[in-house]
């Protein structure tokens, strides 16, 4: 919409959130229209089963389909809302939250699809949750 | 489904969830159909712009709606996923998820509505989030 | 918003929607908050079992969340979308949805929930269906 | 999971249905993992505006949604819910919903997306809403 994405400028907002640093996210790709989110399975990280908890891939869900819609609309953003399928218990090494706008919609809102893949220490990667949200620009005063 | 709800027993499997731990989160209500989880807005729970971060919401929700169904059914749960709607942006000192069982419905699946709050130092409560879920029961020859 | 919610005004609207008119939908209730949209379940709107058709429910849910939104805010809107999930199949004389304002939210959105019931001939109402979802206000620039 | 989809078995079972006799909707393709549903935008599918009504873009997701789903799980299904968020009003001469499966997840419950495009009379498709659900298998006993 105006500059291309720049990860180092979006990887500079996700340092900015404190429970992103406490979850240990990375953002490790932000490209015209699709960013990629990773964090490593710590332990402090599960649930009581020992698998990673719904609580973190929901964070990753929730925080991937914004920066995807970052990608495409260079003003503030807030995530309106989303929903997430869990499809199977998530364990590995590294979780991967891949998102990708599906198009800028009516009213001012960008909607995106997220796909959450467990990797595990060979690199083999399993999708283990999907999400669908949407994203709004709140201020449209702003010129864009 | 069989026994009462018993809260204690419920708190125990929070504190044998590490990213519950890791967050804070207490659980102070589990009776009958209904469910209530707290947690401190600690400043590395926030986001960028000094709000409650979306995750940490997503994972109240995600959690509390299964507690929710872990009223009612006495058996291992699986979160099968929600919607989350964030109203407004979150601030306050603690955050307040209450859940209801809407029913047990078809398919061996609990739906439940869950409502996140934040209340400030005065007491004052305001609605920030709303979510809807549906919690399995993941082994069907377990004689439920 | 501006002035108090009009049924009938509102009843037009329902007429000038000709898939409502083929569907034989009624709005029965709208006021502050809330909206309540009646049909009567004929043959045509089954599904190969004999239960009333999912299509026929999300088409109530989508419809009762936007008239329910219309009781608050005096604008055209638009459903951004919504979330439903079916808790048991659906039979009886009439379907009932039932929908009330959860609160207007930022970035001009308005978040509805909506219960559908299934009515028998006796008048016994049964909980069939739940949704939410969220309804935007497109046209900033109208003096809301 | 058994035989090959059958595309002449599944469009009897959709001819079945008497609401989408109603609709006028056609099952387009039917192959492992994916299903097309089309139809036609008469007059009387429209809402107020001159749009296609928003239920009817619902009933299509939830119809195509679960046909996907029939391509991989040879039993009875049950939509147990799904998310739909419209893009732009949708307008042209005819609906087409294609669905895929994400995959079968825990719990016997099998995740899909669903995009739904407009097609004008020029053959131009255009994405006007996205879905995505879950088809839950209901009778655990049948050996699958």
């Amino acid at each position: 919409m105006t500059d291309a994405p720049n990860l180092a400028l979006a990887q500079k907002v996700l340092a900015a959130q404190p429970f992103s640093n406490l979850l240990g996210a990375r953002l490790v790709a932000f490209t015209e229209g699709e960013a990629t989110l990773e964090l490593d399975i710590r332990d402090d990280l599960r649930q009581q089963n020992g698998f990673l908890h719904g609580g973190v891939l929901a964070y990753a869900a929730d925080n991937t389909l914004t920066f995807a819609a970052g990608t495409v609309i260079d003003a503030k953003l807030l995530t309106a809302g989303f929903t997430i399928d869990y499809l199977r218990p998530a364990d590995g090494a590294l979780l991967r939250a891949h998102a990708q706008v599906v198009r800028a919609g009516r009213s001012r809102v960008v909607c995106c699809r997220c796909d959450l893949s467990v990797v595990d220490s060979a690199g083999v990667e399993t999708l283990c949750t999907v999400a669908q949200g949407t994203i709004a620009v709140p201020e449209p005063s702003q010129g864009t």
